[in-house]
């Protein structure tokens, strides 16, 4: 007999790992709009409404920002792509796994990455940028704003102003940040940055909002050589958003639908005050987490968006996260690279950064921690994180 | 006063141009459903569902056969990106816009393309990529299946055996053929192939199916250098869809749904079937566009989702389509690169190779001629098109 396929019902997940997050029912139904052509009149005011809103949400006035069709990470390659060249030194911020990435892509860039380390679960420090700057001919820093493998959230605007003094340019990796945790693209003076929809933005993954300046469209022009990448060539794509709509590539309509729904109910319910849920949901969590015997990864410049959690000693990683899944349908994440069964990582992105959402996820985590042995007092965690959300 | 965003609102188009397509309800609510995680135990599910699907339409027993994330030029870069390195010499098809792209393509990855010729229109014959071969060291030869921009259907059967006995690889551009057009992977001998969702299968842009064989496989591993692109790496992105689910990047959740239930369509109605109502509807269209007085760009090797008419001389490409767009709400396309102004393109792809189509479409160009000063006598073409439909 042949096989048949069932119809789609995936289970209804707390989303509270890395990404993605839970999406607003809006944003759903905007997917579910019939579609245009990708040069329809309507699709063309439909584009020009997201780079609007994406200069909102990145809090610029940089023309070119839109989102690149592909994930978080084709963003991370469209930008290094643009700017690093064959012998091109890079200065790449290592505290992380994202960092690291950067650093593979710097290489298949033909470019050097000049490392600048700090512990998994610090931030980078002011001085050693610039001595890896002074020491090299690096034009571009290349570092993460929010770190999501380690809930790390780094301190830009003294390192911008070091990369100003030298001439070279800062791309940020804002993925985990864009939407949900204070970010000032032009104050700051980061010159180029990419992000994703799956995380504060509440959208679904498979797109990479990026944004750069003038400095930084001229540096990617002026560069010698080709650009390797012909997808992720901004100057072939800058012609598709700009006044021309010069034929690139297919725009994914639908998720180009689903991403100004998303920005349209952050705009609707204004950045500051996103920010500050984030903020507010995350000191809560970590004081249910810290009054059940737990300890986050960073000691501070803590992200708001994502805690890193230790595991304590002897509890199974695997286990603890079965449960909350199969219990209680609650994702959260695991570590990645070298802190592999050593964190856990809890999002609260966007809509999910909520009281619900912290009570939730310590009453299961405690029901996990006391299935594995340890003895957690009952209600300790929620009791802290509630007394937090009232402060 | 703040600017407001209202709510999205496309109007209902009839998208016959040459993608996107109009999309089966089914899809559409496919993709409102809730997020699950990318590691999620059931999305795992729908990742070996997907595949599975993928080796139905593409009629292949290929393992690695899975969508990568982006668009069909993204399944283009992916493929030679992982096969073309420095000074590698590839045979490349040029008969029309994507082919071009892809010679582009192959010189960016730092290779030499040895371009094989025929006019925007006809197809590829296999004494010159015969001779492209014995005079090169060329390992692969790229062509399209389903040339997009000319309408023209490139056999690829007798190609396929001259290739086999140079021992190179075929790689097949089945981007506007895949779920609409006779194709068989296996059976014609390609060795890797890409395509796109928002053409035959009625699915949104976003994705870009690809499928290679083992040789193939084997071949990405034992090439000298290192692939020039992390995001399409096929070496990483194997490892998340085989077994091990190592995380590469976060899969595009909402459009997998989508995908999997364009192909469960597809599946349930039965791929030839599926491929006998293109041939059908665009013998149909084409005999009706004939009646009107007609031509289209190929002589022969007419692709069936997809036919290139010529401009009358006199009238204005943009106006008519202008007028299909304004007075009917039918898209259609214009030509590209040399055939700009030249052609329409007139797609009948998945769900909108039918009948009330070709009725729509001819009854619509009927009077934007007619507008433009043809003189056309009516119900002609739709009369022609309506016998060949009955035949």
């Amino acid at each position: 007999m042949e096989k048949t396929y069932k119809e789609l019902a995936p289970p209804q997940r707390i989303l509270l790992g890395p990404g993605p997050s839970n999406v607003d029912p809006r944003v759903l139904r905007a997917m579910s709009m019939p579609l245009v052509g990708h040069l329809d009149p309507y699709f063309l005011e439909i584009m020009d409404e997201i780079m609007e809103l994406l200069r909102y949400v990145f809090r610029t006035g940089n023309r070119l920002t839109i989102p690149i069709s592909g994930t978080g990470s084709a963003g991370m390659e469209t930008c290094l792509v643009n700017l690093v060249g064959e012998g091109d030194e890079v200065v790449v911020g290592l505290n992380g796994f994202f960092g690291q990435r950067m650093s593979e892509i710097v290489r298949r860039c033909g470019g050097t990455p000049i490392e600048v380390k700090a512990a998994w679960g610090a931030a980078l420090n002011v001085e050693s940028v610039e001595k890896a700057l002074a020491e090299s001919n690096a034009k571009i820093v290349a570092l993460v704003q929010a770190e999501t493998s380690t809930g790390v959230l780094q301190p830009l605007s003294d390192i911008s102003r070091i990369i100003k003094n030298h001439d070279a340019l800062l791309l940020a990796d804002t993925v985990t940040s864009l939407g949900g945790v204070e970010l000032e693209i032009d104050q700051y003076g980061v010159d180029i940055s990419y992000s994703g929809t799956q995380k504060c933005l509440n959208c679904p993954p498979g797109l990479s909002p990026i944004t750069l300046n003038e400095r930084t469209i001229e540096f990617v022009k002026d560069r010698e050589g080709k650009i390797q990448s012909w997808y992720f060539d901004l100057n072939l794509i800058e012609k598709y958003w700009e006044a021309d709509r010069f034929y690139h590539h297919t725009a994914p309509i639908s998720m180009i639908y689903a991403l100004r729904e998303a920005l349209r109910i952050i705009y609707e319910e204004g950045l500051e005050k996103r920010w500050a849920q984030h903020l507010e949901a995350s000191r809560a969590l970590i004081k249910g987490l810290n009054a059940m015997g737990l300890e986050t990864l960073p000691t501070k410049n803590n992200l708001p968006s994502l805690t890193a959690v230790k595991i304590p000693e002897g509890v199974s990683d695997l286990n603890v996260r079965k449960t909350l899944l199969n219990d209680f349908n609650i994702e959260i994440g695991g570590g990645l690279g070298e802190l592999k069964g050593k964190i856990w990582r809890i999002g609260l992105m966007g809509i999910n950064a909520c009281e619900r959402n912290v009570i939730l996820v310590l009453e299961a985590l405690e029901r996990a921690l006391r299935k594995e042995g340890l003895s957690v007092k009952p209600g300790e965690g929620i009791a802290a994180a509630m007394e937090a959300f009232e402060e």
